[in-house]
């Protein structure tokens, strides 16, 4: 059935407002009265729909479903501003794989240079294809987008992680192959990780020597050279084998 | 270092043949006498080679590499023809993420319909993304692509496995979620794996049926729904999380 996410304050009925969600609902799927959709709140919570009167988007809350599609842990990707669309990808795939946030910061090795106005644009770019994703992957929670104007900005909010992880290809070519899993394993539920993923040059050294102080763990993802883009869709992956398939 | 694969019989010296590879060797990267590279040839062994002749492309094979970087299994992803440049996706990132075979059969709930001329300028796209994402990863063999006309041949190869997994959405909404990773446990070293994905539309009743009846598991990859083109990179980062990282 579609989902909705709908940043309106919950109240039943509730007359949808939003421009793009109602062209969704009622051009692109043509519903009419007493279709049924559901509806997602910024409480996580699914809420089967009825629509009780398509000329007003009226709909009627029929009832709380009992459905989650949340990691057990909120994870936020961090990456170093990539050349081209590579953050669309990071974006679309990552909220399927179940990342909680994405966070964009200006790396030393960044190549590309966002002035704050192409910023604030490429964010609403990104934050369309992860409400696009979030709703046909059947999330409960719409991943927020953030871009750092500074490296300093992002590092001063480190302190609220409870892990944090740096994807380090070195540590991929030296053979380290257990930080990574260890880390998981000792994971309890809701616990914050943050991941951080370098631009295509990958993470300076004064970058990682920084990241370590502030607690970080550097860790391989495997033999494999992987892009950029890449890497946290690895993450994620083995992040939901982890704590949801192999428990 | 730059790596490259060759398809040529394995001597030393060699003269490199490939026009593609020569592009790349002394157009992009103007290589010139005693600068080393990595050349890969069908046995996968990674050998550090030196030029001798740029005029001549005449490459000396120095010594044999000790690395590996492919996973402990053979994985074959089997997608249903998706619509679109879905396939490219699939073809670099899970080459990337070390998948063995890339396969693409009509499946009952394929929208596209791929003529022999198509299927041919399609494989061949194909072969060439998966060429470039398997040297840039590392890669010590190049994955296969293979196109089947029908999905009666693509079926005949299933006796070659030993283990078939079929990604199955309703296995993912009932919370399945163990299938997969107890497959993943019982695994030996050099099995051969056959990973099934449906097309958009998911895959038929009657397919799975026949798939179980073959020897299929259903499995389902978490609770979030996954587009076609991301569930098996999920599985894959899945795999390499599961045999290469924690053990």
């Amino acid at each position: 059935m579609q989902q909705y996410f709908i940043k309106q304050k919950l109240e039943n009925p509730i007359t949808i407002t939003d421009k793009e969600t109602l062209k969704h609902m009622f051009a692109v799927m043509r519903l009419s009265t007493d279709d049924e959709v559901v509806l997602v709140f910024e409480d996580g919570i699914k809420r089967l729909a009825r629509v009780m009167d398509s000329e007003r988007h009226e709909f009627e809350l029929v009832k709380d479903l009992d459905e989650n599609a949340e990691l057990p842990v909120e994870v936020t990707i961090a990456m170093g501003f990539p050349k081209g669309d590579k953050l669309d990808l990071v974006a679309q795939k990552g909220t399927e794989l179940g990342m909680a946030n994405l966070w964009a910061y200006p790396a030393d090795w960044s190549v590309v240079k966002w002035d704050k106005k192409k910023l604030t644009k490429r964010q609403e770019k990104l934050e369309k294809i992860v409400q696009g994703a979030a709703e046909q992957s059947k999330r409960n929670h719409l991943p927020s987008v953030q871009f750092f104007a500074t490296k300093d900005n992002f590092m001063q909010e480190f302190a609220q992680f409870d892990l944090i992880l740096v994807a380090y290809e070195e540590s991929a070519k030296t053979g380290e192959h257990s930080v990574f899993a260890n880390a998981l394993q000792q994971l309890e539920a809701n616990s914050k990780v943050l991941l951080i993923f370098g631009p295509e040059g990958g993470i300076s050294p004064d970058e990682i020597e920084a990241y370590q102080k502030a607690g970080g763990l550097l860790v391989g993802l495997g033999p494999r050279i992987l892009r950029t883009e890449t890497a946290p869709l690895y993450a994620l992956s083995a992040i939901s084998y982890a704590l949801e398939l192999n428990r």
